[in-house]
């Protein structure tokens, strides 16, 4: 199965309590991608970076199994660079610098190849761009998957419900999910999502889990308890990218096949956050995987006769 | 197996969103009581109430297989009182009256009988009142559990550290474990309080779920997801009391069957928040607990070949 995810390909700067990153490769759709390597090789990224961006990059996509023809390198530009710092607590944080760069045009065209892709993520972008990759396909995919923020519902909530129409999972906050229904109950949030589009909805909760919600069905997993959080810079596009890597690979999309798939996700996340960026994600062993979701199994499962 | 609770027996008023509950029967003795009485029938109440306290309340308690001979009802004394009213979020309160009442002066006796009890609860009182019932013990119960709060900490940290010498099981929430602990992380805040002498240590976070840590293990269980959240008041006891009820029923207190009752607690959690106060915990039947049960396996159990 073929795995399509639009996002960012970005450079990150990050300051934390343990140091510092320096300029490092960033970017939601370099997280997920890398994420879903993990699971597969058939993976391509839409993105835009500029003639800054090294080639040693793509290269090391590439040897991932990581098509990089749908990264437009933009003559000229710069890429898309965030720097933050986060706070002792490693929880929150304030942004020191954002230039969007030559993302502020990003435009994508999904190459002719990609447009029957089984599996799509639509990662954290303007909802008309997300809106505008849709329309781009030939054949609707199988599993459509879109991450969004606080940011879109308050200033392009029309578009963003636009797209939700045309979607099957939505991967947002908690905060997120009570701003959009204007429920505090996640529960009843869920219910109300529902009727916007989305057949599935994940909660991302940060160290408190990730709880996933389906018509009359919710799986909930645990962020795994870790004695230190080293950089918590794209965990959640990691759980994303493991998700539906996991999804793709084993092609089912059951809601018993999403619960293992949220486990994979969480316990990628739990490996991302073990150091600076993407160097841990990139760097998993299939013993480290298997050892990580033992690890889940432990955490969660009981046997209790009734 | 017999079970000491030593807690508060109180009135409590609450104002909710949804309404007003007017003075009802609360306090921590009361809530892990009635909690645990869904297991077993042995159970005692260690407390302290004043004449205004209605016979009716310590009939009921005996109809659930509460012994009330340890209660402590003062001649001319009032009965301890909160009122709190709870925000829209239902996550946070503030506290609108407090009469200690008899309770200043709580100073336990346990009664002959009880001191040999197999399983004990110490409820969030003063630590020197707890110690002094550790004290009165003539042996060492096979389990104690204690229960505290950051106010301790703040103000009696020599005794509170004292006791947790003597005792078992430690249940404080994630920001407790912090503040006890000096640790950010809870993997860390677990072993530094490990050193403190508890063994096993239960981090509550509310409608985050709980962690229960043991000497290299740890398991997690989930709040159920719920659709309302009537009142929380006594959430956190009545997990106590449905997790250390159902470890005295079955006499066992091996980490596999923790694990179970960390769910039973949450179970019972799930229910006391449904209806105002202590309501819903006293009415629950085996089918309802069942039900609630299979909901958390639904919730939290997956499979995954490794």
């Amino acid at each position: 199965m073929s795995l399509l995810i639009v996002g960012t390909v970005a450079f990150d700067e990050l300051i934390t309590p343990f140091g510092e990153s320096g300029k490092i490769l960033g970017g939601s759709g370099t997280y997920a991608g890398l994420s879903a390597s993990n699971f597969m090789d058939d993976i391509n990224i839409v993105s835009v970076v500029g003639e800054d961006f090294p080639e040693e990059h793509l290269a090391n996509f590439r040897k991932k199994g990581i098509s990089t023809e749908g990264i437009n390198v933009v003559k000229g530009g710069k890429t898309f660079f965030w720097k933050g710092k986060y706070h002792n607590d490693m929880n929150t944080r304030d942004t020191l610098d954002t230039q969007l760069n030559v993302l502020a045009d990003f435009d994508p065209v999904i190459p002719e190849s990609f447009r029957k892709s089984d599996f799509l993520m639509l990662g954290n972008l303007t909802p008309a761009v997300q809106m505008n990759v849709l329309d781009q396909m030939e054949e609707r995919p199988k599993l459509v998957i879109l991450d969004t923020m606080n940011f879109w519902m308050d200033i392009a909530m029309d578009e963003l419900k636009a797209v939700l129409k045309k979607i099957d999972v939505l991967t947002i906050n908690d905060e997120e999910a009570r701003q959009l229904s204007g429920e505090y109950s996640l529960v009843r949030a869920a219910q109300k999502i529902f009727e916007m589009g989305p057949k599935y909805l994940i909660i991302k909760k940060g160290e408190h889990g990730a709880l996933l919600f389906g018509e009359g069905e919710v799986f909930f997993a645990p962020a795994l308890p870790l004695e230190e959080v080293f950089d918590p810079t794209g965990a959640g596009d990691t759980f994303a990218g493991g998700f539906i890597g996991h999804l793709a690979h084993t092609r089912d999309i059951s809601f018993d096949n999403m619960k293992r798939a949220v486990i994979f996700g969480s316990a990628l996340a739990s490996f991302c956050v073990e150091k600076f960026g993407t160097e841990r994600i990139a760097a998993i062993t299939p013993e480290e995987m298997n050892e990580r979701v033992s690890q889940f199994i432990e955490l969660t499962q009981f046997e209790i006769e009734l």
